[in-house]
């Protein structure tokens, strides 16, 4: 099985971390190949990157020239899963979607703690479409940009250890989601500070991906991922696949 | 006072229609500047045809030279309305919400009668984002495509009001939205065959944005719609403005 | 074009200033007659007044003798709305609703500050039935009651400047809604003192029912809003109108 | 203990029958006094006349001389009952709310059938507002004025039964809540034709009032019905008692 | 009239305390049967022990030879009240729903206040389930188990009031429900440290059991409640009625 | 890997089926033991059952005398899921949510088709509890009961392709999830009937119990689903382990 990991932001070693986050999550036989977008910002940190990145994402897909059986779409509360669901035949999955539902799996209720504030909203209107609000006690931020979050690991993991604990005693946490892909990695010091399970969304996604390939089950054409109809687009895709 | 009404795909006519039906809303002294985006489908009719047109509209509007006081977002159910937000300091009026907004002012609830079927979970995501999902009764679709609209202006007319009709009997609504940028101009032919209130987006938008700018009001810089942060963004924008 | 605004207590100066706010808003060639019921209490802070006061502003506008294009309920969270709109064919505009609507357009979220506690709930349950409750953040009191508004407005303005630092910083409004008719006039103090855009109810209701106007929209008629059936009515309306 | 039955329109006839309904609800030792408000009109069927009786209740309420140990507000789906509440230390009963908590006891949901179509969004906006509308499956209109209720019991039967029918077989209604005062009465019928428990809300409010009453428990005056501030109200109450 | 009360653990003494509150409720005439479960947990603090107490109170009303016109399930949060219903055709009213009905026609808003942390989700699922949790300000813990009630009154009346206080204050209730059968007969010292009306289930629920009986309602059985089909049950019932 | 499928009712022929199908979608390396409870009901087709199933399935695994890494919860729709949560230090997975939360990978909405009509109110309200009714288009009967289900395949699979289209085209539902352990085996039929993608419950439970297995994750032990308290329980286990 060979599952695309693809990046929203530009930062190569951002797509790095995340295919080897998704490397040790997955199964024996399972490949991963960790994709950058061919434009956008280095990191997504409000609605205009992450629109752009939505389209960066559906770009850097549809120019790869060989063969997948699952996508996992490697940004916490960005836009774009609808459109790749709508080009693609193959399951996709959104680390944001696959990390709460996991977390609904072994508690009540889950946190996500995130990077800076402005993501919050971003966050809590991808959870609501996904109709899993409910089950979500709070998105906190830790204050921390997407990019600052590897330029210093024990920095970020006070800053979320912190906001964790927060949401365990005041918002009534069971779960701890972390918010960014470039958290992947932490996922055990925050346990260990918390004592609460700690999901990446990164490795869920992995190991959701390989459940609907197991299961033979893509998603559903009939509505609203349908496939786009023929049209004549200008200037699609934006970056031509290499010949 | 100068207000861009922006539309969504590529096809002149419709940017020409939509153009039309501002001038004929707006007050005296508010001059309409209809823009068409650089590139993307010629309708959109689908999450991968929005997300797209969400980065065109952008693009659109930050390579747009002139000055302006506001800008109307001229897709319904389109992606795209929050980074707009950020990047402009002037109000930004999507018509789907000005629609439901207006709507909201003269009855109870309202319906949203719109073009294919795969829009109508498009239409009922954002109006659920936008908090307006208890007010709206139904979102129908009339089975026209977005470019069948004014090629048989009585055969979409028959269409609507059909759903029209349907929605006031069967889901209670008490006012009709019109669901597509296309259908502006057939608002009184639908109003004379239901008896109920109908609303065209790109109208109310209008009203709505010339009351934001007499209000002295913007978007709120706070949070969800700050300003992005300076970053390099390669290929952004996409269209160099004309030097 | 002429709009009543119907203030909802007997007190004089606060329908003048309700008049002056409302004419400051209005475009020109907009006339504004700023009307006070014949009867019920000189401020209104509790649900008995409220039901008085929707009795008392029905009774006022029945009697009036003028002709109008549409009347705005300037009482902040009152009932009464509903009954207007049956009794009329032009629109009512209810300035809660007119300032929910507006802040929407501008921010993810609002908060309203009012007057006394004891006017909390009775705005929560107007924006609950309007359905705009899911895009308020909260509402908070001053701890003023109405009349104390304007003897002292520079304490008036401490006190809503508190609550509104308060709503931005601990609820995550992205706006502030003025939630009384007679803190018209200190939007520009508190805006200044939060740099969050600031509502007020009145103007915003001004620019709304020209709105209507404009569009040549009013209240449906097909169910909720229909004119009432023809009855022999008690008392009714409670003051004859001048012959 | 005496129990005030209070009538929502100025009908006689219909305030006997609420009058008769309570007694043969009343535990031994339980006074009814069934009143009739001073004015308004003859049947409520609308939001005009709904505020109108909203103050003529408490207008007729307040006017009472005797001593009473509970009021009952016997129009379904009406206003008033948070202004009643404010006025008085004694519990007040919503027959509305009293029928919605009755059949929540005895079943998963339920259905209310009332009079016009035009009754059946303030019957949803009162459960709405009470948080009872989750159990609610549907109200549904006969299709009878409050009038025609009386005149010819068995058409009002055959009316609500068929429609009772389809909330059962299509709403999945497991319990009938009668719509309207006037239907007292003929609970029975209903319940034979369609198996299922059938809840009068006149018969419901007594049998709370006597609970409250019985637990010595009356309404919260901490914030929402807190009693009015001391205030000088022009024409209130509207008719003086007698001296 | 005879009510079974029937204690959901296995403590004699609780048993007693809960049938001495009900009769201090009942009208004359009611006769209160409590009754202690054949097997279980002491107390019940978690789902396990609430699973098989829902069972346990099931098997205890089925061996039990006499006749009986309602029956109280006085445990509060528990499950079982839905099998309950199945197997009888006398009402069966569940404390916790009790006591939430019978707040909110006092309130606009309730809190409760129980025993351990742990028993929060359990309540604030049930009143989910039962349509009640938006009237519903918060469910808090005094930190008390069940059985720590009744040895140390004055400290559970300590631990009670700091949390009925901070509800009042912080998270607006205004009215106080006793979340635990066990809390019967603090109802007042309550009420008097917070000046807000306290409503213990036991209580309520014997009122409100009165009541359907009095309306000669009892559960519907046409779907959710319908009797069990017949069929080969192994071990049941646990409790072989006495020969 | 070991996991433990638990059958809810006590009909061997059942607990293969379960068995096999959880067999077909384990992974090379994971081991499936298909347990019957010791008690309890050959078919469970409400409340009363579910309970009693409940604890059935507590005590069968609670005296199972083997070693397990997840327990599936083989019930669609039943009770019990958060008591085996507390007992176990493993992950438990029941299929009703293993199902839902899978379908909501592939499709904006899904439709669950079960058995009898009296099952429905048992799965919305899990579905509820699990936060994840909103995204639940409809639950469905088919009208055949739980043990008839093997009896007559063509039949069963009719009476579900039945339901099936009708929930697409009717409640626009995009997946299929098959509401009971016993449909286990018809996914191939529905889907080739309806063209929408079928999700069974067993299989996904499979693949998300090795999913938490796989990231190291189980359930949350800080609040809801902490280990009971050391009590004396009378008859717990009520099936004592093999000595």
């Amino acid at each position: 099985m060979r599952i695309l990991a693809v990046n929203v932001n530009t930062t190569d070693a951002m797509t790095e971390m995340i295919g080897k986050q998704a490397r040790s999550a997955a199964a024996p036989g399972t490949e991963i190949i960790a994709l950058t977008p061919h434009f956008g910002a280095p990191s997504i940190e409000g609605n205009f990157e992450s629109y752009l990145a939505a389209v960066a994402v559906m770009d850097r897909v549809v120019s790869y020239r060989g063969e997948y059986d699952a996508v996992i779409l490697a940004g916490f509360g960005e836009h774009g899963r609808e459109g790749l669901q709508e080009l693609l035949d193959v399951p996709v999955v959104d680390i944001t979607e696959a990390a709460a539902h996991t977390a609904c799996l072994i508690g009540r209720t889950f946190s996500v703690v995130t990077t800076l504030d402005r993501a919050v909203p971003m966050i809590e209107d991808r959870l609501k479409l996904a109709g899993l609000a409910s089950r979500c006690a709070s998105v906190r931020a830790s204050g921390l940009g997407v990019l600052d979050l590897d330029e210093a690991p024990s920095r970020t993991i006070d800053a979320v250890v912190a906001q964790a604990k927060a949401a365990v005693e005041f918002d009534r946490a069971e779960v701890i989601v972390l918010g960014c892909g470039g958290m992947a990695g932490i996922e055990h010091a925050i346990r260990e500070a918390t004592t609460v399970p700690v999901v990446d969304g990164v490795a869920a996604a992995v190991k959701l991906a390989e459940t609907l390939v197991a299961l033979r089950l893509s998603t559903s054409k009939v509505r609203s991922y349908a496939a786009p109809r023929p049209k004549s687009i200008t200037r699609w895709p934006m970056t031509p696949p290499p010949t």
